[in-house]
């Protein structure tokens, strides 16, 4: 049933990136794949074979990762408070993706078809919503409300967040800070909120846990960057899904404002139409446009603005167990961002 | 901008039924209307409007009638804790509302146009998570995690309810022991969850708790049985919505399950055909088959044996405050099914 599926066997490798921080956390993986298939029976029989084809084991898991890291403590094991709530911002992470999806009319995602593509539109609204419900519900069995409270209000501003972008689609009358605001909450959001959690569950002083969560926020920027960055210049078999939808389905980001800025009148009033709907996307140009008027240098830079706001909160815990490690995490995303640059 | 909107004004009255105990409970309702437009702030800027056109206080408030008769205590002020439980209920229940309209295709919902025929599809199961997302954030402000461990995994069965009857659509391979469950899972859990809370929240005893829980879902499965009748003998007037649909879309219902059961074999083939998109749906022709045949009583027969069931579960508690409440509750609906056979 699932042939399409390539790279989506678990012991397959993670198709993409941070593997250098991922062989640390290969315990805390490894118990986040078991307890995200141990919930399989929670979901009622009749959904159970479509949940499994989302809840996958070949996906980046960043923000797991980030759970992990901002709640590291040296000599320590897995703590089962952790692999919980890691799988509450996966979980809801995926609930957004088959959302996500189904407004794309993306076809792959993960090296393998699209649930939209898999199931058809009407179930994977439903299935993600199954998939939100169930991260809520294992978020409430933490002692207290704070771990759902905080994933709840998380989750309906990374929804915010997509009703505007969606909103603004094929207008290029979006303002940079509009684009801000759009990643802010689509993504630096849950990014926010792992690091929150994690730092929050591991014990650490208030102030430690608002550093962790301005570095996870701050990250997240940085990585929705890169990942517009990549949608025009990654490669599909790399990134392991369908690329050059931004600019087909006319979502405006940081490459195509800077790319517009840059183009003399005449060529800026037809990408606006390409934008637009108006005349089909023209990828090719565009990129090599973005690499002779140093769009991909002002982007790469724009990254590393937010790593340095990133790493510049937790410029006062030195000395904490994670934050070597999410350093390490945020210098192999400025490493990503740069083999983004073909070759020659 | 919301022109369409026509008895959606506050001040009119509920299009439907139930008003004599909406009567008793004016002061809940009223106080739930100020929480809910209270919520509007919560919500991000840009997408405040969009929440506003769903959160209209149009609706039945079944749900919340619910929460409130079954917590009922005489002599009682309106309580804080079922005013929120209320919202939060009402809240899951507007998003599943939206998400359904965007598979229905529906274009009428509450006498104005739906979500997604206002907004497009997109925004629509955007804005239907995000409500799911409040609605469980509300429940984070109970002392404890129940409220929101109780709403979520609801929330999860609701949706699982609403998945297998997409995936069955178009069938006549579904059994009625398939349909039961179907509506179980997609209306009654709501409504007995919503009974669970109400009486949980007013304190009262473990063994009235349960009794309410479950008159909730039998009451829950009565109402989707006579919600299947009316989409083929209300009037839209009346109801509110887009009727005639699950014809139309192949929605297997027990009306139908009737209808097709006593159909001589190549009628029976014709409807299968009607059922399954391979023909135009003949509303009216079954309309008068389901009468001339006997469908309308023996439908009208399951929802008063559901009735009965939701009644027993009173039973053994005769004496206290809820019960008679509940119990006109039900009466109410046995009402509204009989209004549903057309005069002469």
């Amino acid at each position: 049933m699932y042939g399409t599926q390539s790279s989506a066997a678990p012991t397959a490798p993670k198709p993409h990136a941070f593997a250098g921080v991922f062989t640390m956390l290969a315990p805390q993986m490894a118990a986040l794949d078991r307890f995200l298939e141990g919930q399989l029976a929670a979901f009622e029989p009749e959904i159970r074979a479509m949940v499994d084809y989302c809840i996958d084991t070949s996906g980046k898991r960043i923000r797991p990762a980030l759970v992990f890291l901002s709640g590291w403590r040296e000599a320590d094991g897995v703590s089962e408070d952790l692999v919980r709530a890691a799988a509450v911002v996966e979980m809801v992470h995926l609930a957004t993706l088959v959302h996500d999806d189904i407004m794309d009319s993306a076809e792959v995602r993960r090296n393998r078809r699209t649930a939209t593509r898999e199931f058809g539109p009407t179930s994977a609204v439903l299935l993600g919503d199954a998939l939100f419900a169930h991260a809520l519900h294992l978020a409430t069995h933490f002692p207290t409300t704070e771990v759902c409270a905080a994933v709840s209000e998380s989750t309906r501003r990374v929804c915010a967040g997509e009703i505007v972008q969606t909103l603004r689609r094929g207008s290029t009358d979006l303002t940079p800070a509009d684009y801000q605001r759009i990643i802010d909450l689509k993504t630096a959001e849950l990014f926010r909120v792992s690091c929150f959690l994690g730092s929050r569950l591991a014990g650490y002083e208030d102030g430690y846990v608002g550093a962790a969560d301005r570095f996870g926020r701050h990250l997240g920027i940085a990585y929705q960057i890169y990942d517009d960055l990549a949608d025009f210049f990654g490669r599909e078999d790399k990134i392991g899904k369908t690329l050059g939808t931004d600019l087909a389905s006319g979502k405006m980001t940081l490459p195509l404002f800077a790319l517009l800025d840059r183009l003399p009148p005449r060529e800026k009033a037809e990408l606006t139409l390409e934008i637009g709907g108006g005349r089909p996307a023209q990828p090719s140009l565009r990129m090599r446009q973005m690499l002779d008027l140093g769009v991909f240098d002002t982007v790469e830079a724009a990254v590393r603005e937010e790593v340095g706001a990133a790493r510049a909160a937790l410029n006062e815990w030195p000395g904490h167990a994670p934050t070597r490690h999410m350093l390490l995490l945020s210098d192999v995303l400025l490493t990503q961002v740069a083999s983004l640059r073909p070759v020659g």
